[in-house]
């Protein structure tokens, strides 16, 4: 039996409601083939456009009468963590009851330690929430927000995208593991919190990678396999020319050749090849895959795929 | 070692963000103290303030050129547990590593099966959102929302409060408390779902009472005590009149005696009292206790506080 984090990428949630309650069914038929193949299996999943919808609402609603406070965007990870995971777990439990497979899948609210020193915090680039003109842009810097010119669009709300340094609650994921339960865990890349010096762990203001807070938990999990699903079905190098060429296996040593040849966009296939060298490198024998969603079966039975090993 | 459910109160948590953050501190230490008294602990809530904000939110940005969606009840419930589960998680967390105590604390993101035969779905009386014109009433009307007149102050949307009859979830806060884990759960009475036919469950146009959600969870974890915390010390019976009288215990039949006399308030101790009934009848010796907050101690050592017992 196989240990595997599997992230998913943002086509297994869609971008809005409606897309992801027909999404999410798909995607449980493909992770629910996994779990009858008998791996024992942690979900993790992006949460972009959810994350997104939640910030948009919080903002307009804040300029009517209604007065709604803002909200933190640790807060606002936090309610997307509750809302995808509860759509997860309860398609993927009626995927395995159908199959005649009875295990608990539960969404533990999972916070990710980031390290407030990290060099993210102090060139914040990550964009999130609605366009600002330049006034008003100009007049959310003075309340303290970063603000960032994004491509010509207007200006935008900009947060930092440090990397994990810990998952708070990985001892919880570990014992649904251990009771055979099918644990959902650092939604969105994890409720940011960074140290109040002490015990304490305050929200920080950032977005973390998930594909990054999945290896960080795949490493503390001692899993077998980090699966990275997205959009496409291999890793390629001068993607996009008419040198491109697939990948089916990388070695850590290759993989980092081809970051530093800036083979991989940032943002996009850069993070996943660097997560997986992470959680390769962290312990021996550990595998990871990046496929896509529908390929992941065959992936794991190394028919299609990038595999990244030591 | 005593099992209990602790179910936490409107005032545990506050009004808004910010009461929210100042009244999880004391809360957390209340918790605290009674795990370092060798209690093994679930901890529930409610979410009223929280899950009117959320709604609040939406309903107002679904008006503005922001046009985001309208979500339906259970989706605003998935997300308060997320918001809510994260502070307190986060709070205790700190609070008993500051006791010397590592025990990790989630949140298992729960859903709570009720019966769409319930009663309850053909009589909502349960007001949630913001206030309408009558006009505005009306029309939601046509789109197929129960509307009722709130006491003089408008037209407000009411949702079904049905009985819980499962907690989907159970199994996932047994694992964490079988693992010494202090977990968090059926926030705001769970997200509300009922049975698509087949093995499917679907999000109910409803709200559960918190006290009932927290009473079905404790029988199926076998718990030995049911401690439901509100504003008040102890049950009272002829509340607010001369011949007022503080309870310190009540066997079942009392309290049922009492519930028919009409001794307690609809939507206040009632559910509190019907629900510890509920638990102490589930199974042998087992007892609820109703106290404030600030007395949960002494209420559990039986210095305060009323006691429900077979």
């Amino acid at each position: 039996m196989k240990r595997i984090v599997l992230a998913l990428g943002g086509n297994a949630l869609g971008n809005n409601l409606e897309e992801q309650m027909i999404a999410v069914k798909s995607t449980a038929k493909v992770i629910a083939d996994l779990i009858e193949e008998g791996n024992q299996l942690v979900i993790t999943h992006g949460n972009g456009p959810q994350v997104g919808m939640i910030n948009l609402a919080f903002e307009a609603a804040s300029k009517t009468e209604a007065k709604t406070p803002m909200i933190p965007m640790s807060v606002c990870v936090a309610m997307s963590q509750g809302y995808i995971g509860n759509d997860l777990q309860n398609c993927l439990r009626e995927e395995l009851l159908n199959r005649g497979i009875d295990k608990t899948v539960a969404t533990i609210v999972t916070q990710v330690l980031v390290d407030e020193n990290d060099p993210a915090f102090k060139n914040p680039t990550k964009p999130i929430g609605s366009f600002y003109t330049e006034e008003e842009a100009a007049e959310m810097s003075k309340q303290g927000f970063d603000m960032m010119e994004d491509a010509g669009r207007g200006w935008r709300r900009v947060v930092a995208s440090p990397r994990p340094v810990g998952v708070v609650e990985s001892e919880a994921v570990r014992a649904l593991l251990e009771s055979g339960q099918v644990p959902i865990a650092v939604g969105g890349g994890g409720i940011p919190v960074r140290s109040t010096g002490g015990n304490g762990l305050e929200g920080a203001s950032a977005v973390i990678d998930k594909d990054f807070a999945s290896a960080k938990l795949a490493e503390i999990l001692e899993a077998d396999m980090l699966v990275i699903l997205t959009a496409v079905e291999k890793v390629a190098i001068r993607f996009g020319t008419p040198e491109q060429e697939w990948l089916s296996e990388l070695s850590i040593e290759e993989a980092e050749r081809y970051v530093a040849e800036g083979h991989f966009a940032k943002g996009s296939m850069l993070p996943k090849v660097e997560a997986a060298v992470q959680f390769v490198r962290s312990g021996p024998g550990r595998r990871a895959l990046i496929t896509m969603l529908s390929k992941a079966g065959d992936g794991l039975s190394g028919k299609t795929g990038t595999v990244i090993h030591a």
